[in-house]
C-alpha cells in the first residue's frame, strides 16, 4: 500500500517504466533501466538501487502469474517536504505490479483537439506520474469511438500517442517526430530508430494527410498496426507488417 | 493508505483543494467545493458526495490538531482501467489530511527558465494529481536560492507561480494573468478579483519590469508581500499591505 503523503499520489512526482514479460522474460530490462535513470537525472531524483529493483520484480513476477504481462515499476520522491518542497533527505519510494497484458489489436486513432503535449517542459519526454493530460488525450478518442489519441504539442506540431509513439511511411520512407517536439522517448521507438533508416522530424498534422501508412510503437504492443485515422482508413501496408513482425 | 493501483498514484489522475484551518475553523470551504466540482466536470469524474467530504473532514481536523492548518481533500479516479482508459464504472476515492501550515513569509522570485505551464490544456487551471512541472518550477527556484518560481505559459506570457498566483502593481493599478493563459482558477484570486478592480491581461515577463510592486495569492498565504524577483528587490508597497490586511 501507498503512503497518502507519498509525493508520488498528492503530486505525480515520480516516473514509471511498464515492460512486457513474455515467458516470465522481461523484454528489453536494460533499456527500461537507463531511461528510469536517465529520467531520474532530468528531475533530480535519485535512481533505485539495482538490488532492490531486482528483488521488487523477482517478487512482482512470481505473484503476477504467466503468461503475457506488463511488469510495471513506480519511483517516487517519497514522503516529505511541505507543499512543492520535495524534503531535503528524500526518501524515495519503488513499488513494482505485474499484470495482464493482452494484445491491443488495431489502433483507430483521432488527433486529439482538447489537449496537446508540453514541449517546453522536459517531463514530456519522460514517463511521469503527470500522466493526466494523456489520460484526458484518451478520453477524448474513445468518447469519438477511437481507441487512442494522437497529440500535438504546443506549436502544432505532431508529438506522440497518449501511450505510444508515432511514425508514418510514405513512399517508401519511415517517419517518426524528433524528442525535442514534446515525444516521450520510447524504448521501442529508440530500437527502431538504431535498426532503420527513419527520418526524424518536425512535422505539422499535414504530413499524416500524405502518409500511405501509420503505426504506432510502445513497449507492450511493439510495433501496432494504425486501421484508421480521424476516419480515414488505411489499407495493410508491407513494410509496416514486416516491422511488426521483426520488433 | 492508498491503493498502489490508484489512478491518482499511477497516473495522477484527480484533483486536489488544500484549505487554510484556523481556529478550527475550514476558511472559504464552500468555494473550495464548487472549484472540486468545476473541476470534475472538466475532466469527467463525478464529484465527491457532500456527506463523504464532511465525515472524512471531520475526522481529520480532529486528527489533524489545533493551530493554524492546511486541510488537504484529494480525489482521485480510483482504481481499474486497463493503462490510461479509466473502468466503465469508475469508483472515485477520496482522501484528506490535515498538517500544520506555518506562514510562509516574504516570497522571493525567480522567473522559471526548464519549464513551462501548458495553456493547451484545461488541467492547467486546475489543482491536479500532476503537478509535476510545478514541483520542478519550485526546484529550480530553490537551487537559485530563491523560494517560488513564476511560470511563462508556451506563449512566452506571464501565468501563475508553482503554488501561487501572481499580481503585480503599477501606477496604483492592479494586474493578473488571464485565466486561458494556462492560470491555476485559484480561490484567494477569484476573492480579489471579484472584490477589487483589476486588470486581468495577458502580458509578457516585461509587465513585471514596470513593476512597482508584485504579489502572489493562495489559500494558504491570502495575499504574499514579494521581496525580490530575479534579484530585484522590491519597497513594501502600500496597497499590497492593505490587500495583506483585508484578504
Amino acid at each position: 500500500m501507498i503512503n497518502p503523503m507519498d509525493r508520488g499520489f498528492t503530486l505525480g512526482d515520480g516516473l514509471f517504466e511498464t515492460m512486457l514479460v513474455e515467458d516470465g522474460q522481461v523484454r528489453h530490462l536494460q533499456a527500461h533501466l537507463e531511461r528510469l535513470a536517465d529520467g531520474c537525472a532530468v528531475i533530480s531524483l535519485p535512481p533505485p538501487a539495482p538490488q532492490a529493483v531486482q528483488t521488487a520484480m523477482d517478487r512482482a513476477l512470481v505473484e503476477g502469474g504467466t503468461g503475457r504481462r506488463a511488469l510495471r515499476l513506480t519511483w517516487t520522491a517519497g514522503c516529505g517536504g511541505r507543499g512543492l518542497d520535495r524534503p531535503g533527505d528524500p526518501a524515495p519510494q519503488l513499488s513494482v505490479s505485474c499484470m495482464p497484458a493482452p494484445l491491443p489489436g488495431l489502433a483507430r486513432l483521432i488527433i486529439a483537439r482538447t489537449v496537446r503535449r508540453n514541449e517546453h517542459s522536459q517531463a514530456s519526454q519522460l514517463k511521469t506520474l503527470s500522466y493526466l493530460d494523456n489520460v484526458l488525450a484518451r478520453e477524448e478518442a474513445r468518447a469519438a469511438g477511437a481507441n487512442e489519441a494522437v497529440m500535438l504539442n504546443t506549436a502544432g506540431n505532431l508529438a506522440c500517442a497518449a501511450a505510444a509513439n508515432l511514425f508514418w511511411v510514405r513512399e517508401g520512407r519511415i517517419f517518426t517526430p524528433a524528442l525535442d517536439c514534446g515525444v516521450l522517448a520510447g524504448t521501442a521507438r529508440a530500437r527502431l530508430v538504431a535498426a532503420h533508416k527513419v527520418a526524424v522530424v518536425i512535422a505539422g498534422r499535414e504530413a499524416l494527410d500524405g502518409a500511405d501508412a501509420v503505426f504506432l510503437t510502445n513497449s507492450l504492443s511493439g510495433v501496432r498496426t494504425v486501421e484508421s485515422l480521424d476516419g480515414r482508413v488505411f489499407e495493410p501496408h508491407p513494410l509496416v507488417e514486416a516491422l511488426a513482425a521483426e520488433l
